[in-house]
């Protein structure tokens, strides 16, 4: 079950001026499935985008990077239940085929068509299906359907997921909102199946790539369900520049400051969802790693502990055996670590010092921590005055149960 | 349940001269357990080991290092229910007097003594219980009791293990026997909690070292469970000289390949054994890479798939969810991989070739592949002309089980 979790009430969701969104069903997966989401941009929104590593991206991904790279993005096109992933020429060809009907309804180029696909990996996707409900989403596009499409663009995920903020820029209210879906497959870089966050602020175009790759890596990239990296990953950021303020082209200025706090938060705030909604998660655990040289050797040690199915399976146990915390910190790599330096607290809790258990320790105080819902490890490197967080979640049974039973 | 996989009948097990193992209880973990493993050594045995990389790595370990650089080895001891890791200054300390009872028993030195430890992690080694046990292993020394050390050693292992060869070697026969156990926290270097294996061959003590490293980089290195580096993975390697051969001076000659041999194919059988009893498996499954460019690229693509919580789950449900051996050999971190030169096969059958599924593929191959307990995923990366092999476990409800409930 989702840790400290809720979907948001739908009217928490702010409509971002200059865009729509719509909802239609293809069944692709399931009949009647709302499985399909179309977004509507406004002219001249400007959209940047960070995607997968991985090495067999996905068609919809190679096709993202090469109509980003051509600019004028006027919508957008979602589909679940199949990810259009390790399907070769083909897999292209159907993507690009999406984009021309999508670009037909619109009145657009198929360039201006951004395709994201999620899903089973392997498949060919089901265009057959997915062609005829794109009039369906068309009709139902409206500025206040983002809740509707937090919950389309979900896979394993139990809880719907979408934040806003608002800000002030130049004088101006400007709008932040963002919807993201996980659970599963999930480790950096990316860290999201799929994120969208859009702002009705102005923003020169040329601000845009930096924004979005500081806005991950302060958010998407600092969360790890079991240390798979998708096929198809992307974290995209719209800007419509409808809100009426000054554009902002000054990156060391306090608007930008101000906006990026504000898609920061709301990036945050869906990126500890996929966390706290991780397949099969009981407990929601932030890993900060305090003290260390430089930011790489920080999220080594954040993530070995993170990832470690033997942390993961005793937080899960409420079980305080942190000999494996210790044995994570160890392997992670960080060559000349010396662990008789380093302090490492299970909440307020220290746990362990001088490479030992800690002499004011008891096991009764690990317990009480250990029965907490959110739980945060933290591990002081004292080395230097580099600090690192990631967020991930514990591994249940259900999350054997979820990707076992995956396909059926 | 262990995976093709039953406890080495005894007798199959061969007495190697010069060496006599000897089992007590010393109740750590539960009353009447037979925890400890005594094992001497003749005057002149030579002795050497590859030890764990991890950072947090036990008191014993650190003691080991110190003891076989000093040479002259003539006794080991073992326990389990404890790791004696993560205990600082104090741990090196009870190590240390572990060793000194060892010694005073046999009438050798401390130094002359190697350490071993096995069990939970961050708790102190319960030496009161240990030292009182110490004289009833040294009464319980013979030749034949290795299959009681191999039980002796065990801690979630459901099978002991255990194997031996013979070869000839100058003309003489000579014995080589070995016992391991597993079966979580396990991944390399090393890739294994502790592993023993003994011969009675003759070889020149400059050549120990070497040999020793040759035969962990085809068998325990080749093995992973949950990818746990883990703070005790100890391998050593006994050569007691009494079978009577020419000492071994060459490694370039043939008899230096035919003990090679006959330790390797012990050490390989005891590290299959161990991902066939890796915790909760129900599958075997050996990961094949061809055709890279070296072996770090082989072993990289490999690991990737042999780790992935999603390919094991897959697994363990039976399901040819083939797409995710894609993804991760995606994410595997070979930067300039051309996937779609690649091809992967499940067993004898052809899944995936230039990006996407073959077109020969049908989803009852597959399936057929997937009802066996023994499955071979082989990749040919069709970059280069060298192979990498790893063996592994899927990722069951039992793994989750077993250590949920690791401490109770």
């Amino acid at each position: 079950m989702p840790v400290n979790l809720t979907a948001p009430d739908p009217a928490s969701l702010l409509p971002v001026a200059g865009l729509r969104l719509g909802i239609a069903s293809a069944g692709i997966k399931k009949p009647g499935r709302r499985d399909i989401t179309l977004i509507e941009l406004a002219a001249g929104s400007q959209v940047a985008g960070v995607f997968t590593q991985n090495r067999f991206c996905a068609a919809p991904v190679t096709l993202c990077r090469q109509h980003l790279a051509h600019g004028g993005i006027r919508a957008l096109v979602i589909n679940t239940g199949n990810a259009n992933a390790g399907t070769g020429e083909e897999g292209l060809k159907r993507a690009r085929q999406t984009c021309e009907a999508v670009a037909h309804l619109m009145g657009c180029a198929a360039e201006a068509v951004l395709p994201f696909s999620t899903g089973v990996i392997l498949e060919p996707l089901p265009i057959d299906k997915i062609l005829p409900a794109l009039p369906a989403a068309q009709t139902d596009l409206a500025p206040d359907h983002w809740s509707e499409a937090a919950h389309a663009i979900m896979t394993t995920d139990i809880v719907a997921k979408g934040a806003s903020r608002q800000t002030q820029v130049s004088g101006k209210t400007v709008t932040v909102t963002g919807i993201a879906k996980g659970s599963g497959m999930i480790h950096p870089n990316m860290a999201t199946m799929l994120g969208y966050v859009a702002t009705d602020a102005a923003i020169a175009p040329g601000l845009m790539q930096q924004l979005v790759k500081a806005v991950a890596d302060v958010s998407f990239n600092c969360v790890t369900v079991d240390g798979d990296t998708s096929t198809n990953d992307s974290f995209i950021l719209i800007a419509t520049s409808q809100a009426g303020n000054a554009e902002i082209a000054d990156a060391a200025g306090a608007d930008y400051a101000a906006l990026k706090a504000a898609l920061s938060d709301v990036a945050i705030e869906l990126a500890q969802a996929m966390a706290r909604d991780g397949e099969g998660a009981t407990k929601f655990m932030t890993i900060a790693v305090e003290g260390g040289r430089d930011q790489a050797e920080c999220k080594q040690v954040a993530y070995a502990i993170a990832r470690s199915p033997l942390v993961k399976t005793a937080f899960f146990a409420s079980d305080p055996n942190l000999g494996r915390i210790l044995a994570a910190i160890g392997y992670a790599g960080v060559n000349d670590l010396d662990v008789n330096a380093l302090q490492v607290y299970l909440g307020d809790v220290l746990v362990a010092e001088k490479g030992g258990r800690a002499a004011s320790y008891t096991e009764a105080q690990g317990a009480a921590v250990m029965r907490e819902a959110d739980i945060t490890v933290r591990v002081v490197l004292n080395r230097g005055s580099i600090n690192a967080t990631v967020w991930t979640c514990d591994f249940s049974y259900d999350y054997v149960k979820i990707n076992a039973e995956y396909r059926t």
